[in-house]
C-alpha cells in the first residue's frame, strides 16, 4: 500500500524556564522595554540555562507519543529542524531517538533555519508517502541564546529558545491533511543573515582570520525579503490549492517580527484576528516558532480540526516555506 | 504524472590542493607512516587552506551541471549532506544554490554525519517521487580538518577534507536506479562519536563550562558498532532487493578505516576485489566519502551503467544509511 497524506495526530512544546523580559535586558545594554516592544512586538523571551536544544526536543518527543498513545517503538522518523543543535554530530535527532528509545526510527536534522518547520515538515510527509513508514516526529528546536551576540542590542533582543513538534501519522490521501505547499530558496541573499560560522582552521591555514559565531542581521534587507516573499508564498501556495486567502481560517506564521506579520496581513488583505502573535512571550524562536504557537492555538481551539491552516516560515538562507493544511 | 524513482545523470567531486601525507604528521605529533597506514589504511588526506564546505560543494554543483547539460534553472532540489557547514545559518544547500544561481530550486542540509550522502540520496528520491520535482543535486560536503584537535593524535591522523555528489533525474520506475534501502539510527550510542559541540552560554548561564568543537571518538566502541551493524544493515537490503551479496558489482563503502571495510568484506563472504578503498588518498571525508569513490569508480569506468551497486555509510549519530542501486 502507498501512503499519499498525513495527520496531525499530537503537537506539543517545551520552553525553557528561565524567563528574560525587556526591563531586564535593559538593565544589560542600551535599550529599553518601549524601544523593542515597538520595533518588534516581543516583551520576553526564554533563555535556556540547565536546557539544551536535545533536551527541549526530547521533552517535546515524549510529551507527543504520551498524548497519542503511541510507543517509542511505532515511530519510523524524527526529523529534527534546527540551527542550534548540541553537536554537529550527534545531530539532535539522533540524541531524541536514543533518549525516548525509538529504537525503529531513522532520525537526522534538517538546516533550513527559520523556514526548517515546514521544510522538516516536507521532508517528512514525501517520506510517509513511500513504503512503510507510518509515524514520523517533526520538531523545531532552538537554544539561539548561545548565537546571540549579548552585547549587541540590536540582534540581541529579538532572539529566543524553545522547541516544538508535531507527531504526523500516514493515512490515505482522502483523510489526510496536506493541501498545497510553496518552499522558496534565495541563497543569492543569505550573507544577509548568518550565525553560527565555523571557519576554516587547522595549522595549515594561516591564523589571523577571526570568525564569529553570532547572529549578523542586515534588518532592513530581510524585512524587505520577508514582506514580499511571505506574502508570494502564501500566494503560490493558495493558487496551487485551488483555495483564496479568504479560505484559510488561521496563518501560522514564523514569529520575527510583529511589524512584519502586520505588513504581510495587510498585502494578503485579510485582518489580523487571523494571524494570532505569540512573539511578545518567546521572541524569534527560528524553526521552533511555528510549532509552538500551532500548538498553542490547538490546545486553545484556536484551530480545531478541520479548520484550514496556512503555515509559513522565513528567514536564514534566505528560505521561504509555506505550507497549507487542513487539521 | 507521478514519478517513481531516479537516476544518476552525473558524478563529480571535488577536493583541496592541499595534500598532508603521513610524514608531514609525524613532524606535529608523535606518529609515523607506518603505525597509520597500519592500522587505518590512510597514506595522506586534502586539508582546507583556502576552500570552505560552501566553495568545494559549488564546484561539485557546477561540474554536475557541466557533465550533464542542464542549466542551473532546471534544478528543483539541492540537498547538502555535512557535519562541517561554513554557518549555521546559511545552510550550505543555499549557499550552493545562491553560488550556481539555481533559482528554481530549494535547498537544506541534512546532518545524519558519515551517514549522510545515503540519508540525503533517500530524501531527494523520496521527493523526486513525489509532484513536480525533477532534478536534484545530492552533496556529501566537508572541511572536518576545523572540527580536528590537531593535537589529538588519536583522531587527527584520520579525517579529510573534500566533496562529491551526484544529479539525480526522476524517472519511471522501469528504467530507473533505485533497487532497495536499509536505514538505522542508534542514538542511544551517539556519545560515542562526537565534534562541532556548540554549548549553551549566554549572561543568563554560569560560566565555567567547557565546550570542544573538536571530535572525540570511542574508537573501539565505533568499530564494533560499524563491522556488526553495516553487513547487517547491507544484508537487509539485499533481502528487500531480493538479491544476495554475490549479485553486487560494487560495495562503496563509508571510507572510515581499511580494516572496518576488509572486516565487513568477509563477514558477507565477499572478495575485497568487489570493495574499491580510496582511503589512503583521503582520509575519512565523512558525509563527502562516499561519492568521492563513488565519482572516481564511475569516472575509471569501474562501476559501469546496469551494475548493481551497494553505498553504505556510517558513523556520527551513530547512524547507518545503505542504498542498493542499479547505475
Amino acid at each position: 500500500m502507498k501512503f499519499e497524506d498525513f495527520k496531525i495526530m499530537a503537537t506539543a512544546s517545551a520552553t525553557p524556564a528561565r524567563v528574560v523580559d525587556n526591563d531586564e535586558l535593559s538593565t544589560m545594554m542600551d535599550t529599553s522595554d518601549e524601544w523593542i516592544t515597538q520595533r518588534t512586538g516581543i516583551k520576553q523571551r526564554h533563555v535556556a540555562v540547565d536546557e539544551t536544544t536535545s533536551s527541549l526536543a526530547t521533552s517535546v518527543a515524549q510529551q507527543l507519543l504520551d498524548q497519542s498513545g503511541l510507543t517509542a517503538n511505532d515511530i519510523d522518523l524524527i526529523v529534527v529542524a534546527t540551527m542550534s543543535p548540541d553537536y554537529l554530530t550527534p545531530s539532535v535527532g539522533a540524541m531524541v531517538q536514543g533518549n525516548i528509545g525509538a529504537d525503529n526510527a531513522i532520525a537526522f536534522d534538517v538546516d533550513a533555519a527559520c523556514s526548517g518547520f515546514v521544510y522538516g515538515l516536507k521532508v517528512a510527509r514525501q517520506m510517509l508517502m513511500a513504503e512503510t513508514q507510518k509515524h514520523a516526529i517533526v520538531i523545531g528546536a532552538e537554544t539561539l541564546s548561545k548565537l546571540v551576540d549579548w552585547q549587541d542590542r540590536s540582534t540581541a533582543v529579538l532572539f529566543g529558545d524553545g522547541a516544538a513538534g508535531v507527531l504526523v501519522s500516514s493515512q490515505p490521501r482522502t483523510a489526510g491533511t496536506f493541501i498545497a505547499e510553496d518552499l522558496l530558496t534565495l541563497g543569492k541573499l543569505g550573507k544577509h543573515l548568518t550565525a553560527g560560522q565555523v571557519g576554516v582552521r587547522s595549522p595549515f591555514v594561516a591564523q589571523g582570520s577571526t570568525y564569529s559565531p553570532f547572529f549578523k542581521m542586515n534588518g532592513h534587507r530581510v524585512y524587505g525579503f520577508a514582506v514580499k516573499r511571505v506574502p508570494e508564498s502564501i500566494n503560490h501556495a493558495l493558487t496551487k490549492a485551488k483555495l483564496t486567502a479568504t479560505d484559510v481560517d488561521c496563518f501560522v506564521l514564523h514569529q520575527a517580527n510583529q511589524r512584519i506579520i502586520e505588513k504581510i496581513a495587510e498585502t494578503l488583505a485579510v485582518p489580523m484576528t487571523k494571524f494570532p502573535v505569540n512573539i511578545a512571550q518567546y521572541g524569534n524562536t527560528s524553526a521552533a516558532s511555528e510549532p509552538i504557537l500551532f500548538d498553542e492555538l490547538v490546545k486553545k481551539q484556536v484551530i480545531k480540526r478541520g479548520d484550514v491552516v496556512a503555515l509559513s516560515g522565513f528567514g536564514g538562507g534566505l528560505t521561504v516555506g509555506t505550507m497549507i493544511i487542513r487539521y
